[in-house]
C-alpha cells in the first residue's frame, strides 16, 4: 500500500510517448501493443484462480486505414491522462470524454469522441498495454460500497491528510472510494476476518448491532455487485492474510456478485489477479440451510428463468463444476425451482443474522 | 433535531393500539382512518409550494369484506413496529415483511405476505394515519447520498454516541443515512450555502478541488434521485436559513431530479413540506448557458424523445409555468432539440466546474 501516490503510471505514459516520438523521427509507422480482450483470449488460470487474459496480442498502429483514428484517440487520451496527473487531479471517464471533444472537437473534420463508447475500449486498450488501471491514471471508476471495523484509512486527498477511523462511524459506515490505491492507506487492521454482505440493509441490520465490534471483522457491502474500489480493497485485505466470507442471496445475481468477487469478471479480466479474491468463501444463503433452519421452508420464493439459466449456466464452468458442493447447491435450485434471500433471516428475529453467520463460520460451513 | 429518538411514534402507536382495542371491547368493528393518496387527492399547495395531500380521508375497517384482510396485515405491522421500537432495532421493509411471513405465515390458511407489494401501501396508510414517518417507526428506507463540508453529525447509534467532522472524510465524504431525525444531530453547521450535485463524479470533482472549503458550502450529491434521507437533510439544512442551489443535468432527469427535492413528488405527497425544499434554485447547466459559455455549443447532446416529452409535461404543471424563466428554458431545449450535462463543464479544463458554480452564485443566474 502506498501513502504516496505510485509514479509507475506516470514513467509508462512517458516511455509510451516517447517510443511513439521515437518510431515518428526514425520515419517508422508509431505502434503499440495491447492484449487481445476478446471472449476467445479469456480464460480460467487454474493456478491463480482467476479470470484473465491469455497471449493473444494485437498490435494498434497508426499507418492502417483502420486503425487510425482509434490510434490517435488512444494518443490523446494518453496525452490528458498525463495532464490529470501532472496536475494531481482526477475526473471520471464522463469528463475525460469532454475534455476530448473540447480539445480535439474543432481541430478536425468531424468530431471523433462523439459517443463515450468510442473512448471507453480505448481507455482499456491503454491499461491492459500499459500495466496499469484507470485509477492509477487518474481516472475515477463509479463507487459503491460501504465499511466498518477495526481499522484506519490514511487518505491523503485534496492536500490533505485525513486519518479516518471505520470503527467510528455510526450508522453511515466509511464509503469506499474508487481508488484504493493511490495517496491512500489502511493501517492498523486488527480484524480477523472479512465478511462481505450483498445487501446494504443487511450491512445496515449487522451494523446497528455490533457484528464487527462482538466478532471483531471488517463489514463490507458493495451494495450489489461489486465496484472496482470494492473488489479491490477486498483482495488487499486478503494480502494482508484476513479470510473472507461473503453472504449473498441464493439466487442469479447472488452468486453472480460472489463469482466476481472471488474469480473476477470477464468484463475486467485484463484486471486479473489484482480485483479478484479467489480465497473468498460463500457462506450463505444456501438451499442446505433449509435442512438445518426449518423456518426457511416457509421463506423460499419461486427461482425465476433467469435464476435457472444462471444455475444452469454455472454448472458449465469448470472453475465452478470442479467443485461438488456447488454442483450440489445449484441442482437443488434448479430440481426445486426455489430460491432464498438472505433477508429471510431477520424472520425469527432482527438479531437472527448474526446468529447465523456466527453459527456458519464456527462449523465452516460454506461452499468454496 | 433530537439527539435522542423522538417517543412521539410510539405513543401515536400505543393510541392506534388502544383505540382498536377499545372498539372491539365495546362490541364495534374496530378501524381507523388514513388519508386517500389516490391521484385526485394530491395537489399542488400553492401556500407551501409544496406537493401534499388532500383532505379526502379513507376508513380502514375490519368488519368489511373488502377490507378484513388489509386490515389485520395493517395491525400487524403496527405491531411488529411498536416491537422494533421497544427493541430499539431497526430493519428495512424487506425486513418487516420476512418477519410478518414467519410470524402469520403459518397460523393462517394462506399466507398473508406473499409479496412484499401488499405491505408497502399498508406502511404508507400507517405513516399516514399516525402522522410519523417510517423512519420514526424504525423502519430504514434505501439510503443514497454523500455530503462533504464544514459541519459535525452526532450519531448516536448502536448504544455509542459518534461525533463525525463532515470537514474530515477525506475523498470519501459522509454518507446520509435514510434516518436524519431519532438519535442524531446535526450540529457545528457554519457553511453559507448548500451545493446540491447531480452526479457522483461531479461531487468528487468539486471535493478534490476543495470547493466546500473555499466558497464554505456544505457539499450534497443525492447520486442520481434523492433518496428520503436526502430530501429530509436539505430540508433540515434549508430550516437552519442555508440557500439551496442544486447544480444537474439539463434534461428529463436532472429536472426531475430538481423538483422532487424542490416540490417533493407524487409518491411521497403524504410527507409533504417534511421533504420539499420550496426555497431551492437550480443553478444549472441551462440553454441560457450556452449564450454565456461559448464552449458549450459544441457540447451539446441530441434530446431524446423522453426529454422533450418530460419538457412538454412540465409545461404544463401549474408549479413550473408559472415561472417565466422555466417557459423559456423548456422551450429552448423542445425547439432546438437539444441537451447538455453538467460534466460538459470539465471541457475547458477540471477545475472549471467550481469556476462556473462560483460565477452563476455571484450573478445569482439560477432558475426558480
Amino acid at each position: 500500500m502506498k501513502e504516496k501516490k505510485d509514479q509507475n503510471a506516470k514513467k509508462k505514459l512517458e516511455e509510451f510517448g516517447g517510443e511513439i516520438l521515437k518510431e515518428i523521427e526514425s520515419g517508422k509507422s508509431p505502434k503499440f501493443t495491447t492484449l487481445s480482450r476478446s471472449r476467445s483470449n479469456i480464460h480460467y488460470d487454474e493456478k491463480k484462480g482467476v479470470l484473465s487474459l491469455g497471449k493473444n496480442s494485437e498490435e494498434r498502429s497508426f499507418v492502417n486505414v483502420g486503425q487510425a483514428k482509434r490510434f490517435m484517440q488512444t494518443v490523446a487520451i494518453a496525452s490528458k491522462c498525463y495532464k490529470f496527473i501532472n496536475e494531481d487531479l482526477h475526473t471520471s471517464i464522463r469528463g475525460l470524454f469532454y475534455q476530448l471533444k473540447y480539445s480535439l472537437g474543432e481541430d478536425v473534420d468531424e468530431n471523433i469522441f462523439n459517443e463515450q463508447a468510442e473512448s471507453n475500449p480505448l481507455i482499456e486498450d491503454l491499461e491492459v498495454s500499459l500495466g496499469v488501471k484507470r485509477e492509477d491514471l487518474n481516472l475515477n471508476a463509479n463507487r459503491k460500497g460501504v465499511l466498518a471495523g477495526n481499522m484506519r484509512i490514511v487518505d491523503n486527498f485534496g492536500g490533505e491528510r485525513q486519518v479516518i477511523d471505520a470503527s467510528k462511524q455510526g450508522r453511515s459506515g466509511w464509503n469506499i472510494p474508487s481508488d484504493v490505491d493511490n495517496d491512500i492507506e489502511f493501517v492498523d487492521v486488527k480484524a480477523k476476518f472479512v465478511l462481505v454482505v450483498e445487501k446494504d440493509a443487511i450491512w445496515q441490520r449487522l451494523n446497528e448491532d455490533g457484528f464487527w465490534k462482538k466478532e471483531n471483522c471488517i463489514l463490507i457491502s458493495p451494495q450489489g455487485q461489486a465496484a472496482r474500489g470494492t473488489r479491490r480493497l477486498i483482495r488487499k485485505l486478503a494480502d494482508m492474510g484476513l479470510p473472507v466470507y461473503v453472504f449473498n442471496d441464493c439466487d442469479a445475481w447472488g452468486w453472480y456478485i460472489y463469482w466476481t468477487i472471488k474469480t473476477g469478471s470477464i468484463n475486467l479480466a485484463y484486471m486479473g489477479p489484482e480485483i479478484a479474491t479467489p480465497e473468498a468463501r460463500f457462506l450463505g444463503v444456501t438451499m442446505e440451510d433449509i435442512e438445518r433452519y426449518d423456518f426457511l421452508k416457509k421463506m423460499v420464493m419461486k427461482a425465476s428463468e433467469v435464476d435457472i439459466k444462471r444455475a444452469q449456466d454455472m454448472l458449465q464452468y469448470s472453475w465452478i463444476n470442479k467443485h461438488k458442493a456447488w454442483v450440489e447447491e445449484l441442482n437443488k435450485v434448479i430440481k426445486t425451482k426455489t430460491k432464498l434471500e438472505q433477508d429471510t433471516l431477520q424472520g425469527p428475529r432482527l438479531t437472527f443474522v448474526g446468529q447465523y453467520i456466527k453459527e456458519k463460520i464456527a462449523a465452516k460451513r460454506f461452499l468454496p
